[in-house]
C-alpha cells in the first residue's frame, strides 16, 4: 500500500496498532478459524493500549480522534491477518457507540462507555436489521422497565457479548404516521441466564472465530434507564453511526485485499513453474497489478469518505447527501475491489 | 461530478474554463468532426486568457500554478464536450514545454515559449514513440546545423503546428553503451514547406477536429541552437514530462466519462419505454450507478497524483517509484473508468 | 472458426457465399462507408445467385433451407468484412418475409415474394417499433384503400428501398381489449415520390453504407389488397419472425467478432515491439485467446437456437418458451462476444 | 438447465444418476464437509449400479459408453448438491482407466480394471503433477521390481484408496533427449502399511468429505508387471486420458454452477424485503440471468467438446489440435461461468 497522503495521526495509529497485532500471526487466526473459541486475546491487547475508544470523547477515557484514524485502525488490524473476524472484535464498539456518546444522558454516557473503552464490559453486539423500519421486535413499557420480545439474526458476538445496543419498536406500526417513528434505541445487559433471551448460533463458512447467532428476546425486562435519547426517536439516532460504519467496513475490506495481494505477490516470486518464478509471466502480472491499482483508487475513496464523514457538521458546505454518497461508495467500491484482490490471489494458488 | 476535497485554485480553474469551452456547444464539436477543420477558435480563446501557460513559470508569461490545476483545466476542457480533440488542442503545449522550462537556456526559454503561451507561435507537435529508445529519426551535425532523417507516425496537428519539440538520435545506436544514451532533443521551427518535410495525413473515426500523421523528415536543416540541453541527454530531458503527460490524458479520460454519463442520466430521466421513465429500472440505475462510482474512484486516484506530481522535487520522502506509480495508475484507472462510463452510456440509447 | 459440428450444407453455404463477398475487398467497404453509398452491388451479386430467398419456400424461387442456414450466410457477410452494413441488405429480406411466405394469399405470395428473391424489387424495409403494443401508425380503411398516417424511427435503407412491411394499429387502442390486438401487417409499395411519405436520413457513426431514416406517413394511401393476414392478426404474425431475426442478428455479431480477432491475431504476429512480435506476450495472448473461446462458445448458443428454431413445430417436445429462450440468449451471448472480441482487438493497435 | 439437444442415452444417464444422487440430501454432504469422512456410500451405491464403468468396454464389465455420457453423470453428481467431493469419488476412475484399458496388457486389463468397476478395489489416486515433463519421481528397475522414490502433493482420496496409477521416471531427465522421454505408467496397489510409503494429509476449506494429500515414496516396491505399455512410453500413454478429464471437470463444473442459479433463483421468489420478493428487482435478476445464459453457452462447450472427443481416432477430419482445443475451452468456459454463477448466487444470500 502506498503510504503517500496519510495523515501524521493514521500513520502513528498504523504503526501502532501494527505493533499489537504483529503478536497475533497467521497461525493464531489459523487456530481460532477451526475452533470457532472467540480471540480474546485480541480483544484485551486493544482495549488495555485504549484502542477501543479510538473515537470517543476524551471526558469518556476515548482518544477523541476521529472516524479517518479509526477507520485506519481496522484495515491495520484487518490486513495483519486477524481478517474480519479480528476488525470484528472492536468493530461495532467504535461506530455503535458514537451514537450512545452523542444522544445519551451524561449519566448514561459515564456509566456505559468507559467500561466498554476499558474492556471490562467484554464486547458488544449491534442489531437493527436490513429492512430496518419493518422491524418487529417491541419493547413494550412496564412500570420502570421495558419488556422486549422478538427475533434478531445475524448477531455477532452474542456468545461472549456483556452489552447489546437494541432498536426496538415502542409504538406500533399501524399507530405511527411515518414508518420511521416509533423506533426506540437501548443500551442494555445482555445476559445469556436471563429469563426471555434464548441464542442459536448459525454455523459459517469462515470468520469462525467471531460467532454469529439468532437472539430471541420473550418478555426480557430491561430497565427504563436504558433508553438512550427520547423514545420514538432511535431511528434518527441509530442513522448517525451508518455512514461511520460504512468506512469501517471499507477499511476492514481494503485490509482483507492488501494482505491478499501481498501474500499473492510474494508466492509468485517464491514458485517455480518451468523453471522460473510464475511472477515473471504477464498472465500473473497483469490481473495483479490491475486488482493493486483498484485497491489502491478504493482505499483513496475510502479515506476522502472518512474525512468527509469527519468534516461533516463542521463544514457548512457539506450536504448529508454529499456525506452519504462518498461514504456508500467508498463500502460499495473497497468491497468489490478486496473480493477481486482475493479471488485473483487465491486463484494463484493453483499455478 | 462530486467537488469536495479540490484547491481553490482548482475550483477557480474550473470555473473560469468552463465559462470559456461553454461558448463551443456540441454542435461546434459536431461539425468540427465531419469536416475535420482545426478548432481554432477554442485554441485561442484559451491562449487569450493565458490558460496555455497555466503550468509554465511567471516570468515567462505562465501563470506559475501546478500539473494539478493543469489537469483539472484538462478535464474541464474535455468535460465540456469538446472531448479529446478539444484537450488535444492545448495538451502538448501544457505538458511537452516543461522540460523546455526547465532545461533550456535562458535565451532559448524567452525566444521560445511566451510566443507559444500567448498563442502566436501556433500549436505544437511532439514526437517520442513507442519504444522511444529504439528511435531511428537521426539528428546529424553538420557545422551551425543540424539535419534531420527519419519517420514518424501518429504525430498530431501536424497540419498547422508552428513548432514541434523534437527527440532525434544524435549518437547512432551501435556507439553507446545503452540505449538511452545518445538522444537529443530539439525545439524546431515546423514549417511544411521547408525542403526535406513532408506529412501524410492518417484517416481516423474520430476525434477527426484535429489531424494525425506521418511525418518523414529527409536531411531536414533545423539551427542548432535548437538543442534543448546538453546533447545525448534527450532521453533524460523528456522523462521529467512523461508523469506530467500521464496526470493531464486522465483528466482528458475523467471528462469525457462525466460527461457521458451525465447525458445518458438525462437521457434515462426523459426516455419513456412502458409508461414510465427507463432510468426508474435497476437494470438501467445500477450499471450507471457502479459507473459513476469506479469514475469518482479515477478522480480521486488522478488528482492524487498530480499532487503527488506536484510535491516531487519538494518533499524528500517521496521516491520517484511512487511519483510513477501514482501517475501510471491514475492514466489506467481514469481510462478504464471512462471507458465502461461511455460503454455503457453508449448503449443506453438502444433502451 | 472451428468448423467441427457444422452440417454440409451449412458448410455449403459458407463456402458459396464467402465466394461472393470476397470480390468486395474491405477498401470496398471503407469507401462506401465514407460516402454512405449503398453497396448496390452485393445486393445485386447476391440476389443473382439466389441468395435473398434462402430460407423462402422453393415454390416461391427460394432455397427452401432453414434459419439454420440463413444465420450462416449472414454470418459469413459479416465476417468478409462487410460487417453489419454488408448484412443489411438482405438481413430483412430474410426474416420479415417469413411471415408473409406463411400468412400472405396464395395471389399475394406469388406477387410479392419472387420479384423480392430475384434482386428486382429491391432492398426492403420494416418497421415494429420497439414498444410494438404502443405502436401509434394508423392505417384506416377507405374503400378498396388504406390510409397510413404516423411516424417510424430507425428504418434501414428507405432511401433505396421499393418495399416495405409495415405494422400499422387498424383499432385504436381504446378500442381494444388486450394491446396485441388491432394491429395489422401490410406488405406495401415504398415510394418516395408519392404523395403522404416523406424520409428524414439519420446520421450515423458506423454501418454507414446503409442509410438509417426516420419516416413521415401522412395518409399515404396503399391498396387494401396490401394487408397479409386477417386485419387484427398483425402482432401474432410479426412474432413468427422475431426468434428468426434473433439468430440472424446473432451470426452477424459473431461474424464481426471473428474477423476482429482474425485481423488482431495476424497483427500480433507482425507487430514487432521490443524486438519481437506483441503476441508472444501473455499480456496479449490471454485477452485474445479468452475473447476466442467466448466467441466459440456463443457460436455454439447461435446455431443451437437457429437447430431448435428450424425444429419449432415439428417437434412436438419443443416449448414456444424453450425456442425463445434459445433465440434471446444466443443473441445476447453472441453481441456481447463480440463486443468483447472486438473491443479487445482494437485496443491491441495501441500496442 | 435446457436439455433440447442432448441424446436419449444422456437423457437416460441424467435421470438414472440423479435417482441415486437424490438419496444423499444437502445434509448429507453438509455432514460429510465438516467431518472429514469419505462418501463411502455414493461411492458403493454407484459402483452396485455399474456407472464406475460407464466409459469402460464392455468385456471389462464397462458400459461401453463414451464421454458424452460420462460428462453427463459427473455434472449430474456435482449438481445434485454432491459437489466436487461427490464428483471426486469416481472422476479419476472414470478417465484415469481410460489408458489402462487401452495400451495395457490382456491380462493387467482383466486383473485391474474389473475390481476397480465393481467398487471391489476401492478408489484410486492418480499423480501426474502441473510440470509433468520435470516429475522427479523416480521408478527404479531391480529385478522383477520397481522401487519408487520421491514425493507428490495434492493426491485426493489416498487416505483410503487402495489403487494408484502413477507416473514415474525411469530413464534419468539427462540421459533423454526429450523430456517427455523416459517416463512410465505403473498401475499399482497402494498400501498405506507398506514400508516407504507415507502420507501427510493436507488442510483445506472445502469440498473436505475427499481427503487431499502429500505422498512420500520412499523406496517403494512395486512388481515389474504393474508397468503399462512400453517402458518411457508414459507421457504419451497419460495425455490419452487428459481430454476426457477436461470434460469431466467442466461438466462437474457446470453441475455447481446450475445447481447454485437453482438456489438462487428459488431464494429470490421467496425472499421478501420492502413487501416483496427480492426477484423481482432487475437488480437481482439480470445479474443470475446473465449468469444462466453464459452456463447454458458453457454446457453447449462441454458437451461439444465431449462429442468431438468421442468421434477423435473415428472422424479422419478431426485433428488431434482441434480435439485439444475444444476439451481445453469448454473446461475455461464451464469453470469462469460456474464461478460466476456461484459467486453471484452466494451474493444474493445478503440481500
Amino acid at each position: 500500500m502506498e503510504l503517500t497522503g496519510f495523515s501524521p495521526e493514521q500513520l502513528d495509529v498504523r504503526e501502532a496498532v501494527a505493533k499489537i497485532c504483529n503478536k497475533f500471526p497467521d497461525e493464531y487466526w489459523a487456530r481460532h478459524d477451526e475452533s470457532g473459541v472467540y480471540p480474546h486475546e485480541l480483544h484485551a491487547a486493544l482495549a488495555k493500549d485504549g484502542w477501543i475508544g479510538i473515537a470517543l470523547p476524551e471526558d469518556l477515557g476515548g482518544a477523541g480522534l476521529g472516524i479517518s484514524e479509526a477507520t485506519m485502525m481496522l484495515q491495520t488490524i484487518s490486513q495483519s491477518g486477524a481478517g474480519i473476524a479480528g476488525a470484528q472484535t472492536i468493530h461495532a464498539n467504535v461506530y455503535a457507540t458514537q451514537p450512545v456518546a452523542k444522544f445519551a444522558k451524561e449519566t448514561q454516557r459515564k456509566s456505559m462507555l468507559p467500561r466498554l473503552i476499558s474492556g471490562n464490559d467484554l464486547r458488544q453486539a449491534l442489531s437493527t436489521g436490513l429492512e430496518t423500519l419493518k422491524l418487529k421486535t417491541r419493547a413494550i413499557r412496564d412500570g420502570d422497565f421495558y419488556n422486549i420480545s422478538g427475533q434478531k439474526i445475524w448477531i455477532s458476538s452474542a456468545q461472549v457479548a456483556s452489552k447489546m445496543i437494541l432498536l426496538a419498536r415502542t409504538t406500533p406500526l399501524q399507530e405511527v404516521k411515518n414508518s420511521s417513528e416509533g423506533l426506540s434505541l437501548f443500551f442494555i445487559d445482555f445476559d445469556r441466564h436471563a429469563p426471555g433471551l434464548e441464542l442459536k448460533q448459525i454455523k459459517k463458512m469462515g470468520g469462525r472465530a467471531v460467532d454469529a447467532n439468532e437472539v430471541f428476546f420473550d418478555n426480557y425486562r430491561v430497565p427504563a434507564d436504558t433508553l438512550i435519547g427520547e423514545e420514538g426517536q432511535g431511528f434518527k439516532i441509530v442513522l448517525h453511526g451508518m455512514n461511520a460504519e460504512r468506512c469501517l467496513l471499507a477499511g476492514e475490506a481494503l485490509g482483507l485485499g492488501f494482505a491478499a495481494l501481498e501474500k499473492a505477490s510474494k508466492y509468485a516470486q517464491e514458485r517455480i513453474v518451468f523453471g522460473r518464478p510464475i511472477g515473471q509471466n504477464q498472465g500473473i502480472q497483469h490481473p495483479l497489478a490491475a486488482a493493486y491499482m483498484n485497491l489502491e483508487a478504493a482505499k483513496l475513496a475510502t479515506y476522502h469518505a472518512a474525512r468527509v464523514y469527519d468534516l461533516s457538521g463542521k463544514d457548512p458546505n457539506l450536504t448529508s447527501h454529499a456525506v452519504g454518497v462518498a461514504c456508500n461508495s467508498a463500502k460499495y467500491l473497497a468491497a468489490e475491489a478486496a473480493f477481486t484482490a482475493c479471488e485473483r490471489s487465491v486463484s494463484l494458488s493453483n499455478a
